[in-house]
């Protein structure tokens, strides 16, 4: 018993939208589905492979970790850590922080012993910052129907959570779980992608624009969000073998086909991904008792599946 | 280098209020002070106890997880949950579910066998619901000076993270990270503090008032927030194995005052929670480029310190 939060249940609650209730029978349009409901009426088009090319594979003892790129929002930074999963500039170095409700970092825990730190070949060691871009009218935008604490506007552009200031004239990526983003010192453009974090916690939007953010992990989150928190300051790792050596990360398109992750994600720029957004907005599965009637950025899903398999792969 | 989100950097950047910048030299009061300035200032009446009565010990093997309860918003649902651990309903029950960025929860793994299920003696195996409370302005309230995008009204109230609709009259705990809730099947009635939850990720906040919260994890969040997750549907265990043995809950004045954990929270009907909210609002460590002005309750942090320690126990 007590089986909380039951929220796969697949129940069909019906919803007459129209006014006239004592007119209208129940429709297929008038039935405000649930997000198992969307997902499984989905059709092909409603999903996109990950490109190889945008796509890094971060390789743990415990598995993989598969981040999607956001080249629309930081071109440089992205090209800079492709360049640096391509020299393999990341292999061997680890996991040196986890706090709590935060984020997991991942960097050379000898960066700051001239001597001993991992050389750079040919990429970049800094990068100017790309905290924010141009408001592009062509990027495709879908935006949630409810307000936000800290933006103007929110949606998501190609799977990842954006803001808009029509004002500024700027959109950015936010701080959402699951986000990548370059570790920086207190100068804006003194990162570059040699140090990685992902958020595994409470969306932490005051970083929003303070660092540039250039990914989002798509499958694996709980193999960082899972990792003994770091006893030291700001949750660091206070003795080397507390570390977790990173294998390796590679750029998708340079492993071979056979061995990669074959996922795919749901389109972000569809009816279908408006009716998941209203699926969570108004909770219908039997279990709930008082839909909340609106959405944090936070809470929408996007969700990730093994290609071919027509199921999704979570569902949260 | 690199040392991303350096957040706890003790810098101290001077922000004139005053529109007159050529005339006024910056005061004390022209600082804008960042959290740790906050708590240092901070003087003994701005702290209180844990109420030993209203605190409950979940003994794990790797240590101790502490939960501040809510009796102000749940008056009967705190008191069966103080009721079940008097008769040791709890010891030897597990932790039974991990899902990735939502919650943690343990319960009687044999809840549905009949046979084999723990018995209660004396408390209750269900109790109606308590979503919400009547609005009481005694209670103390401090509000957020941001909207919310789930209620009319947020803030904190002893501690806990409140939500206000003064047009319903209501009053109610909201799902934050780390806040403690009674499992329950659909029935709204169903729950009663047999099963429990905690939030381990973004805050879940479609279920604030669809499922009674309780209290609060104070301390020892990371042994919860770390565990592996679950492989099954929603992040249940799917093997007994897996499970992770409770040892024991316990009221904390029944624990011997020798061995209680000596904690004292932020109180948070104080000049200096608020202006804790606005140093959090406005971030100004030199990390930070951009203050974002504004804040979500889930980002607020209450302070917990050991007793006398005089030291914050965890500032994020």
């Amino acid at each position: 018993m007590n089986r909380l939060l039951s929220i796969a249940c697949f129940g069909l609650a019906v919803v007459v939208v129209s006014g006239c209730q004592h007119a209208a029978p129940p429709t297929a349009k008038a039935k405000a589905p649930i997000m198992a409901e969307v997902l499984s009426n989905s059709t092909p088009a409603d999903w996109r492979a990950l490109d190889p090319e945008n796509t890094i594979y971060m390789e743990l003892a415990s598995g993989r970790v598969v981040i999607e790129l956001a080249p629309a929002f930081a071109p440089n930074y992205v090209a800079n850590v492709k360049a640096l999963a391509r020299e393999h500039y990341y292999d061997g170095l680890a996991i040196i922080r986890v706090q709590d409700n935060y984020v997991v970092q991942w960097a050379d825990p000898n960066a700051e012993k001239p001597d001993k730190a991992r050389k750079i070949q040919h990429a970049h060691a800094t990068l100017p910052a790309e905290f924010d871009r141009p408001f592009d009218a062509n990027l495709p935008f879908t935006p949630l129907p409810d307000k936000d604490v800290y933006a103007p506007e929110v949606g998501f552009s190609g799977g990842f959570p954006v803001a808009r200031d029509p004002h500024t004239g700027k959109m950015w990526l936010v701080h959402c779980y699951g986000m990548v983003g370059a570790g920086r010192d207190n100068a804006p453009d003194s990162g570059g992608g040699t140090e990685l974090y992902a958020v595994i916690g409470h969306a932490p939007r005051q970083l929003d624009r303070n660092v540039t953010l250039l990914g989002r992990v798509v499958q694996g989150m709980e193999l960082l969000s899972s990792l003994p928190r770091g006893t030291g300051a700001m949750g660091f790792y206070e003795k080397p073998e507390q570390m977790l050596p990173i294998k390796s990360i590679r750029v998708a398109a340079d492993v071979p086909e056979a061995e990669r992750s074959n996922l795919e994600i749901l389109r972000t720029d569809t009816a279908t991904f408006r009716e998941l957004i209203e699926s969570r907005r108004n909770r219908r599965e039997p279990w709930f008792q008082m839909p909340a009637g609106r959405i944090e950025i936070g809470n929408v899903p996007v969700p990730v599946r093994v290609r071919g398999a027509g199921a999704t792969k979570k569902q949260q």
